[in-house]
């Protein structure tokens, strides 16, 4: 690790120290505060260990300190186990004697609410301004496994040996550090840094991750999430991770609103819809496991590849019954095993294999055809006409070591591609002989299918959006003139058409300016008629207050108008009435909607989704980070079943996507502007006419921050 | 097992053979074929082993004999491993020698395509003329664990020691056992009964299951299944495991398209959409997992329990994120896992533990605390309020058998309802102390969220509904007049409404009978309108044939009539022409379809979709096995989300779904007709109106047998 930049000496201290203050130590061995001295002892820590606790001379042996100021020399990196009260103390003794980092295990702060949230901030405002680094509180510690540092209450040190890998974990729940290392040890893989980050009071997942891509012994980056709260920096991590080649891997809680919830009452942080998590990771290159073993296994299967291609993998398997579990369970998953190659399946037949056309090649491991099995590996692996290989191993896997070198490690072109092997029985000495000679095994069909639907939906962090600057200088012009918070219909449309959406021609009627223009005609139909609506940003739900008519012939526009206002100012005398809003009626093949928001935990995001209640039963849409260029609009068009019917399904005329995706593109723009920020804003509906004839915005809405 | 049964006579030769012959055993310990003899003496197997083999005196210190003639005494089963041409002559000795049952692991036969499958076929039916019954051919063999008796090649006895135990498997793949067993037996997981069914030419999963019920070392029965091959003998063996209270439980490939593809290169047999299969065992009680090791986990979950009566379940945990793993899953699966009910959080109060009112109760295991799990686990357990409880434990269950003995085995109420067991650290150890106390432990939250979530979806075996006999008898002469096999729209309205279904007032124009009578009104809506459609069994896509008119007004009908049937006659000189279908028009809320098929695989069942292309998209339907009552229509309604249109969605009208589920439960009463077997029939669309007005069917289609 570099030591001649901060992040370098922050990395060097929190995850190499070479003097460590146990504040809090206890000299009972049955107490969690008494595990750090002796997990650092039994484990082999090479540096000076201090205990500090005011009523002990000394504790298993060691010289024990009363407070920090009396130990002598420096310390790199103080373990905090004393209650909360006790904590600010301590972090001014930590400045004092110019501590780099405290890993603070105390509870007591953020995760209790309000009060606790209080006294958090103030410590980390004091810290800060001391120049001092906190994690936690409320963590479990860290695990430093080629310092031979294991800086934490978790029990499965006093049981595991530490075994060096490339896995570094970060978790926001201390108990899974335990539960990881003990499941993927088991199997032969080893770790290098497990990070328990608590409440992420100061260096959170993201500001560890970034300190985890320069370490020289983290080959992938894991992330146990159940939410985000320094979304910025993981993002700038994933992606300085993708440069460097290394993968970042995400098991994220939360797929459900009841998940969402627990997650919730566990961390005291807020969390979203699952579909903005995973439009972060697809974002930024993160790679999400959805199964907790996966998150073990798949990397492996990564490690030294690129995100992929295309969406192609093929099978091969001495056992029909185990690959079918893996082949179908990746079926469901959205991806459909292929049949080998015809180019593979000439090379097979030119050396005397015969191979069909299908999508499972299934060939018996032994007596004989074991070497069959191994070409036809070797062939898949070569081939550039798929993605990944699958390779199924039944009973034989059993029987030791020899089916795992003979039929898998001599397979050629190994490392072009990722590979996984499922071992169908149970084979622990299958597994590890596997990770030793750095190939992916998975232990249940369900994990493999799991990792290579991972890796297969994997993508290069998205290239940033360079919205077009006219547009934006139009936008930001037009936000400067506005001073309201909320605009109302008309105003939210002046700025959506600053960004280059195509919206209804309209005017206002007031009753200073009673007279009607006709609104410019957004397309080629016959006689317009036009929607009359109260223009109000401080009336909800105007269709139910009948301050909404559709449908009204030209001649008929000015009367009708003048009895809307008279009817709105009438039934709410409270509101600010801005006038009638006179817009030309539009229709067209379909309605799609499309949101813009600021999450509190992943920053703005843009939301397509289809109109009509049929769509809305379904939650049918497709959610990105914004902004989002018309390329990724597209592909949310595409990932929403309902758009099928624009796309030429069954003799259905075509919508016009292509005006659809550049007005999607041109609504996520509202996360560039920056004179005010947009905090909300929705076009409902935006219709979609025919092919060539474009969409236009009906109705919307947006609040400035 | 009794033996005074032609079944238990079966049942006792197939599982406990007092003699059994090896045909084609082999002297070559590197061979399959030679497998068999080893397995049974080293097991233990305590009857009399002949093996036969034409060249050798004796194989491994036994005598061989050339032929089955030549073995003096009973042989109870014969397992055949001679190449498959062999075969025939080896039963024609099994029959003469009066052996009852024979196990051919030969391949060579149906799997192999026509020619196979007719040998096959014959084969069969010799046997069964002689009274002899077969288990394969193309399978792996028997395990029978407290016989002693593994009747197999699988490799996998060669290395492990068979625990007996109240599992029994029946697998159509032949590997699986080995599977199962290996990853069960290092669980503590003990077995009873194995079967590997192979082609299933005569005895199948259903008749094995049935023998099964009646085992009384078999506490559940396992299936591993790739497709139905004797879908009503299964039917008949859950109904009565149900009755025993014996749970049946399956995993099924198949849940995607591809893995139905490669379940079929499999076996050769055909598969049906995943649908069916869950149709299938929900009728008939069977439990269906997602997840393999879930097969074998979700036994000990259930046994001892019925079908629950609700979707509640409760979750307890020493640790927040690996509860929340499991919590989330359920939530993925659509079970949200319930706060404690009221009365269990007042008397835990009473007992001093507070508790609070969400999802997940989080309460440490050790330092003191152990004692309030116990309690909050005890009394979960013992309230009526909820299904099913999941208790997790963290990385105490790791450091010995003290948490598992003293917080889980302790609790009260055991055996009230189903309990699972999550451990969240890898504890091998944990999980054997479990099962050794009968209490299921899971290895993941996934497989243990799946368990729980087949466990909550189980429903016991559906009552038999009864058609009236009214309507059945009309349908049944209305059988009795057609000699047609494709019966054109006005006959398939006829029949259907004999059934009960209402169908759109309608009549037949000809050229002989040129007059139009006035269609019986269904609605009291104004001046009638009529949709024309040429009446042709022969022509198929009529409306893209120009040979359908709507909306005809009642004076023009005639002569539009005329019309029709002079260009359908032009059009299609060589179609059977039954005159124009002169229809009311009708309208409603929504449009429904109503399918019914005879499934080669499941039998007759009945299908219920929404209308309209955006349902066709998302692929949104309901299917049963038919005939169903009323009450599981509504059920079936249920399911389908765009059904919630009809339901009282955001102030919509509400439609007459009581007359819809009628519709769909008269419908399904098409598997009961006898004269002729109805083979497929479609009533598109069912109109659905408002609620108290009915439903119409204005367009249908039924294939006779």
């Amino acid at each position: 690790m570099l030591t001649d930049s901060p992040a370098a000496s922050l990395a060097q201290a929190i995850f190499s120290p070479r003097s460590i203050a146990l504040v809090g130590a206890s000299a009972d061995p049955a107490k969690y505060n008494a595990r750090p001295q002796r997990f650092l002892r039994d484990h082999g820590y090479a540096g000076c260990v201090f205990p500090v606790n005011p009523g002990r001379k000394e504790i298993f042996g060691v010289r024990a300190f009363p407070d920090l100021r009396s130990i002598p020399g420096r310390v790199d990196h103080a373990f905090i186990m004393v209650p909360a009260a006790g904590v600010p103390e301590v972090l001014a003794q930590c400045r004092e004697r110019g501590v780099p980092v405290a890993t603070i295990f105390s509870a007591g702060f953020a995760e209790l609410g309000e009060e606790g949230l209080a006294r958090q901030r103030e410590m980390v405002r004091q810290a800060r301004a001391g120049g001092l680094r906190l994690i936690g509180p409320n963590c479990m510690g860290i695990i430093s496994v080629p310092d031979a540092t294991p800086l934490t209450v978790n029990a499965v040190l006093g049981r595991e040996l530490l075994k060096a890998g490339p896995l570094s974990v970060i978790s926001q729940s201390g108990s899974m550090l335990g539960t990881l290392l003990s499941r993927a040890q088991a199997r032969g893989l080893g770790f290098a840094r497990l990070v328990s980050v608590g409440n992420e009071c100061d260096l959170g997942v993201g500001e560890i991750a970034n300190l985890l891509v320069d370490d020289p012994h983290t080959g992938a980056i894991l992330l146990f999430l159940e939410t985000f709260r320094d979304a910025e920096h993981l993002a700038r991590a994933a992606r300085r991770a993708a440069a460097a080649g290394q993968p970042v891997i995400a098991y994220k809680l939360g797929r459900s609103a009841v998940g969402r919830q627990v997650a919730n009452s566990h961390t005291g942080a807020m969390t979203g819809p699952d579909e903005l998590a995973d439009a972060f990771f697809r974002a930024h290159g993160i790679i999400r496991v959805a199964m907790i073993e996966s998150l073990f296994e798949a990397p492996r299967l990564v490690m030294g590849h690129r995100p992929p291609s295309g969406r192609r993998v093929n099978a091969v398997t001495g056992t029909g019954g185990a690959a079918a579990m893996v082949v179908d369970r990746l079926g469901v998953l959205g991806i459909d095993v292929a049949a080998p190659p015809a180019r593979v399946i000439a090379n097979l037949a030119a050396r005397g294999i015969p191979v069909a056309p299908v999508p499972l090649t299934d060939i018996p491991m032994v007596q004989g055809s074991g070497a069959r099995y191994t070409a036809v590996l070797s062939e898949l692996l070569g081939s550039r006409e798929s993605d990944a290989v699958v390779a199924v191993v039944g009973s034989s896997a059993q029987s030791g070591p020899a089916v795992i070198t003979d039929r898998i490690l001599k397979a050629e072109n190994r490392g072009r591609k990722p590979l996984a092997v499922f071992l169908a029985p149970r084979a622990d000495e299958g597994l590890r002989l596997l990770e030793e000679n750095g190939v992916a095994g998975f232990r249940t069909p369900e994990t493999c299918a799991d990792a290579l639907c991972a890796y297969l939906n994997w993508r290069a962090p998205a290239e940033p959006f360079r919205a077009p600057p006219a547009a934006l200088a139009a936008a930001e012009a037009f936000l400067a003139r506005t001073d309201h918070a909320r605009l109302n219909e008309r105003d939210s449309h002046a700025l959506f058409g600053a960004l280059g959406i195509p919206t209804a021609g309209s005017c206002v009627v007031t009753e200073a300016a009673p007279e009607i223009p006709v609104p410019r005609a957004s397309d080629a139909a016959g006689s317009p008629s036009f929607a009359l609506k109260v223009l109000s940003a401080d009336i909800a739900h105007k269709t139910d207050a009948g301050l909404v008519r559709l449908d009204v012939p030209a001649r008929e526009a000015r009367a009708e108008a003048a009895k809307l206002l008279e009817t709105a100012r009438r039934a709410r005398p409270d509101a600010r009435i801005d006038g009638v809003l006179v817009q030309r009626m539009e229709r067209g093949l379909a309605e799609a909607i499309v949101g813009f928001r600021r999450d509190p935990e992943v920053g703005p995001m843009v939301m397509l989704g289809m109109g009509g209640v049929a769509a809305e039963l379904r939650r049918s849409l497709a959610v990105r980070i914004a902004p989002v260029g018309p390329d990724e609009a597209l592909r949310m068009i595409d990932e929403i079943p309902e758009m099928a019917l624009l796309t030429g399904y069954r003799n259905l005329p075509r919508g016009d996507v292509t005006a659809l995706a550049r007005a999607v593109s041109a609504f996520s723009m509202l996360a560039a502007l920056t004179s005010r920020p947009v905090l909300d804003a929705e076009v409902n509906p935006l219709i979609v006419k025919r092919d060539g004839e474009g969409v236009v915005a009906v109705d919307g809405l947006a609040v400035l921050g």
